[in-house]
């Protein structure tokens, strides 16, 4: 049951480990779709319950649109249609019967659903229209797969609003960008970088893209999470437009962004070890497995009791518990297979415990043994869960700090790519034509340039040469 | 804004008309295909929170897989197979390249799941596997489509369980039919008639299927949700078996179940009126809309802090309030739309109230006006949210108990179904081809044999003459 490869020593080989043998995922029979387990898809339900929350309580609402998209439709954006059209998933027939048009099977919903914002929206008084969807998409990448990070079909949700100004449209992007950060730092323990897209990265149709983005313990890059400004790019072409209170026509201002399931394997790259998942707490499907231990017959009523009473106490205090009562398997097994799965607090309760009026708490994220009185324990619980919360961020900022260089020419970017990878930070001048040199040579993109990033007065471009104005994050990404 | 068509005249053209008017779905582009709009998209998101806390509390989970079956995955079970064929959408093409190999988008997820279900079923520990999945499907459907009733593209969940015996698997069915008949009851006011398919009727691959059905205003039945025995039809075909506590090896006994959006077409089809939607309280999306009512600006103050006061005390209760203080927007024009769109109760506050210290309570249902003590407002409005639903469910109950005749001979089935409809009751033999010629002659299918439904002694089949031996309820339906 157990790993086993070690995750300093081939971090690919143990993520595709820990993913199957913790039960999180599985491969399907289609090439590239892959099958979410109950043990991730529970995490995905915590986190969507807590982002919907966020964003209903700044007046979003959801909704939910065609899976499939008439190719005409799909085309009226030529910047977006060609940006996707490889990736297109096709319906050709219907039962027997030939269409007279192929479907594309959405890779994102902006067309669809602003066909739709063009009959709903006629006057000032229907915007902000602020619509929300959880949905599937599907992109026919060819490159290998990798569960989460890289499947032909993912989950996500796909924020798309349109608003009267350009400044509310400005507002929004950076408004959903916080709460994307916010999910990443405060449900994930995952850190972020927050800042813009370059020109050569920035979404297929978009003004610009603002994103986050994350640092794995292999000095590669995952994109967390996107906020478009669309600008009247597509309001334009689709005629979103509305009697203005001045009655003047104009086009609205949209935004569109995105999270996926994709952070689930951002999860779990960055905080497992070589026993398995290490799940923070505040989106563990479990937060806290309680095992009974008994050897001997005459031991266990008392011990059972205990460890019902316990799990008990600790749901009424709104703590996920799993209280793990088999009888064909012993604690050690079961401690074995807990700590694959990622549970964060372990609780162990024997006889001697009962006696002393204490359990013993287990952190998974360092092992810690910690021998807790029975009363309060529920208490004791939700502290620690925060301390293992608390802990797992401080040590996933120090692999984005230890991976994060500055260098001041390309030769020292070179070098440090391909010795320790990771953020390579450099002034830089913004030509799309200079970033794409230094992906064709090195296979690294600007993966963020931050906001109110300023070059250093006077600098030049690490690459070209020409006046710097910003320092950009470059690296290899998932 | 108003509706044109009186319901008791055009049962159809009212329903069109209050769907797209209360902005609860729209047509798409792609024919076939709907857009739930936030309105009715929120009816769903209640429904689902409740089902889904009632499924877990039963000890089923939630997962996700894959949108696309490959063709000879799904022609794997040759009776499920033949059922769905014929309606099938199919993915020819990723790109620019032909597949190999065509890929269904999924009618139904049972043949997906059992391919994954084989693999991880081994032992009798790994039983039962109680999964459940909320998503989309696609049925092809060449007849018109009718908003929520009839669309090629809609959402569910569906629930597949394995079991080591055939006996818990039975239990299933059951058990998860009642939460179903709950849900109709509870949540949408709509009462059902519980019981069996007839074996024409069943699900393809099932041994039987159990049913909810309800019947709409219009003589026509609609089926609310379906639980089928699948014995183990398909354990067999994908080899789900597992070792058992006596060594020996096992075929799992299995269960699939479903509800769907439909459910919110019936919804609207039982309760709305000449004036638009009426909502069940306990999923509407605004259970209570406050309307500040003042003509004179000096009035304003006192009514908005008030109205604001109420609402927050509200919504301090649990209830789902909407503060309507839009300034461009008579009192008049509030009502009207927010009855269009269903909401159960209106809170009227205006100067003359604020004087009386009382509110003006408003029922959609019957229309009633109830000057309110403003003292304890937000518990009166949820009594009175309770009377509503009980009174919807009455009503409902009144509609089906109208609309369901007992019938001796097939003359008289004949002549009730098409004078008034409904369901028609009467002894019948359970022969296939005798159901099949009802069909064929009338159009009428066997709706539910409700569960311990038995003949009269000694009775005949109205229909053939054979021996009846249960008595069945026949309608047309959507």
């Amino acid at each position: 049951m157990g790993l086993t490869v070690k995750k300093s020593e081939d971090l690919s080989g143990w993520y595709q480990q820990v993913v199957l043998k913790s039960e999180l995922a599985d491969y399907s029979p289609v090439a590239g779709c892959m099958v979410f387990r109950p043990w991730s898809y529970s995490i995905w339900e915590n986190l969507r319950e807590a982002f919907d929350s966020k964003i209903k309580d700044l007046g979003h609402a959801n909704a939910y649109f065609p899976l499939l998209i008439p190719e005409s439709l799909l085309k009226r954006e030529g910047e977006h249609f060609e940006g996707f059209i490889p990736e297109v998933a096709w319906v050709t027939k219907g039962g027997d019967t030939e269409l007279d048009e192929k479907l594309a099977i959405r890779p994102t919903s902006e067309t669809i659903m602003y066909y739709m914002y063009s009959k709903w929206i006629k006057s000032y008084r229907d915007l902000p229209l602020l619509i929300n969807q959880w949905n599937n998409v599907v992109r026919w990448d060819t490159s290998s797969t990798r569960l989460f990070l890289r499947t032909r079909e993912f989950l996500w949700q796909e924020g798309h609003t349109a608003h009267a100004t350009e400044g509310e449209c400005d507002v929004e992007v950076r408004t959903i960008l916080d709460v994307y950060a916010w999910v990443a730092r405060e449900l994930l323990a995952l850190p972020v970088i927050k800042g813009k897209k370059s020109e050569g990265e920035k979404f297929p149709g978009a003004v610009y893209t603002a994103t986050i983005e994350a640092m794995m313990p292999d000095g590669k890059a995952v994109q967390a999470g996107t906020s478009h400004n669309l600008g009247q790019n597509f309001s334009k072409v689709f005629d979103i437009s509305f009697l203005d209170k001045d009655q003047t026509k104009k086009y609205a201002w949209q935004t569109s962004w995105g999270i996926s399931t994709r952070l689930i394997g951002a999860l779990v790259m960055i905080h497992g070890d070589d026993r398995g998942l290490i799940i923070p707490p505040r989106v563990a499907p479990v937060q806290v497995v309680i095992v009974p231990i008994y050897y001997k017959e005459s031991d266990r009523a008392a011990v059972t009791a205990e460890a019902d009473r316990v799990s008990a106490e600790m749901k009424k205090t709104g703590l996920r518990v799993k209280l793990d009562d088999r009888d064909d398997r012993t604690p050690g097994w079961k401690f074995n297979e807990w700590e694959l799965k990622g549970v964060p607090l372990r609780v162990e309760l024997g006889p001697r415990d009962l006696a002393r009026k204490q359990a013993v708490l287990v952190r998974r994220d360092t092992g810690e043994k910690l021998p807790t009185p029975i009363i309060g324990l529920a208490q004791s619980a939700e502290s620690l869960l925060e301390a293992i919360h608390g802990n797992l961020l401080a040590r996933a900022e120090n692999t984005l700090r230890g991976l994060t260089t500055e260098v001041a020419s390309y030769d020292e970017f070179k070098s440090v790519l391909d010795s320790k990878g990771g953020f390579v930070v450099s002034n830089w001048c913004t030509h799309l034509e200079c970033e794409r040199s230094v992906k064709q040579e090195t296979g690294a993109t600007v993966r963020v340039i931050p906001f109110d990033s300023r070059a250093e007065d006077g600098s030049r471009c690490f690459k070209c040469g020409a006046k710097a104005t910003v320092k950009a994050y470059f690296a290899r990404s998932y």
